[in-house]
């Protein structure tokens, strides 16, 4: 059974006030609650209406399909929801590629977007405090498990890029083509806000303009997807690895 | 003006159905009506709240704000609303690279799939009659113009694939390394369902079978979102070109 308080804080973790307060994400559907079970994210919670799940007992309550209804933001809720606190923030190393976030609002981008540095073996993600919540749930879903693998921190960007040791790179329109450029094993790259792309205050401390160049002939051709911006230039990088 | 029976025909254009019967479709917004306007596409109805268009008087009808919401798909319909005719399907000949989309469910993920499309200049896209339609509303949203540009044919797909004479590729989790195949100007590459990928019957007449490789070390590592698999394939195989 689900009590009208846990109702009400349940619910009240859609929104990132409460989320940070309460330092508390929900995950729902079964595959992507093993994926957290089976990583280092604490459950604090573990709601649902078959008991399939290996976590501690008293950690899990059964809950019949009608109260899954009532805690579950998704229309056809899939068996369970979980509750898991929200990880501390590690320091992130000089180390490997690191992608950094200006402004992505979309949370559909920011989730495809942390799934491509995990299938790219990218273990720190650092965004502007004005890109959406990684754990908004519509993030934490199109993220299929890979915020288990990646480490994103939040902080004033423009500081954070400053006091790296790493090459900056940033994605631009009129930069060198990524095809011919060199792409380092260690290196920081930046990717911009849908509609604005990268802003002011980060463009001053951008070391190395890139450009993906375009083969269509569209003059009007609007700028790429920023995700899918990102899976061709995390691609570049890591075939440089290869060809070495 | 817009009269009752005109609601319901713009109401009706949501589904795939009533499109394929009247051979029309609908267009939101200033920026996506104006790329439409400019292309070969041709126009039958402009409703607007602004007459800010150059098109013939005679199918322009200024509306009201109130007018446009009662025919927008939009939460925020943006000043207009534009049908226009199904273009005529054009024949697909063996040149260049060919994108075949088999079974591609999502509307968001078919409309960056065009527009990566038009970014690396594929003139042609061929879909399975599973696939969604280009013409869903969602689509031509997220297409941002470059439907305008794209030959998009809905077809039997093994069918059409078997009268080819490119060479047939298809994107596998277990294919050869897409950074050392040999992968040439003229191809025809297969992107699969969602969930599942390739079906069966398309597996067995592709000719290469390819693969991103993983760089994660994440042994749950979900596969990649079939937009940015394509995003990374169709780079992958255009700057061939400039090597060459």
């Amino acid at each position: 059974m689900v009590t009208k308080q846990e109702i009400k804080v349940i619910k009240s973790l859609s929104q990132k006030k409460y989320r940070q307060q309460l330092e508390l994400f929900t995950v729902e559907g079964v595959k992507g609650i093993e994926e957290f079970l089976n990583s280092n994210i604490k459950l604090s919670k573990l709601y649902t209406t078959k008991q399939i799940f290996s976590a501690p007992k008293n950690q899990i309550i059964e809950i019949s399909g009608n109260e899954l209804r009532k805690i579950s933001a998704l229309k056809n809720p899939n068996t369970a929801l979980a509750v898991f606190e929200i990880p501390k923030p590690v320091e992130v190393e000089d180390k490997g590629l690191i992608v950094a976030l200006d402004d992505v609002r979309d949370p559909g981008n920011l989730g495809t977007i942390i799934r491509l540095c995990d299938w790219y073996g990218v273990k720190n993600m650092v965004c502007s405090n004005s890109t959406v919540d990684c754990y908004n749930p519509k993030v934490v879903q199109a993220t299929m498990g890979s915020l288990t693998r990646v480490n994103i921190t939040y902080t004033e960007l423009s500081k954070f890029i400053q006091n790296r040791k790493v090459s900056v790179f940033g994605t631009y329109m009129n930069g060198e083509s990524i095809y011919n450029a060199h792409l380092p094993n260690e290196a920081l790259i930046v990717f911009g806000n849908e509609a604005n792309g990268i802003s002011e205050t980060i463009n001053s401390i951008i070391d190395k303009k890139i450009t993906i160049p375009q083969f269509g002939i569209g003059k009007d051709t609007e700028s790429l997807n920023v995700a899918n911006a990102a899976a061709i230039v995390l691609s570049e990088f890591r075939r440089r690895t290869i060809e070495m």
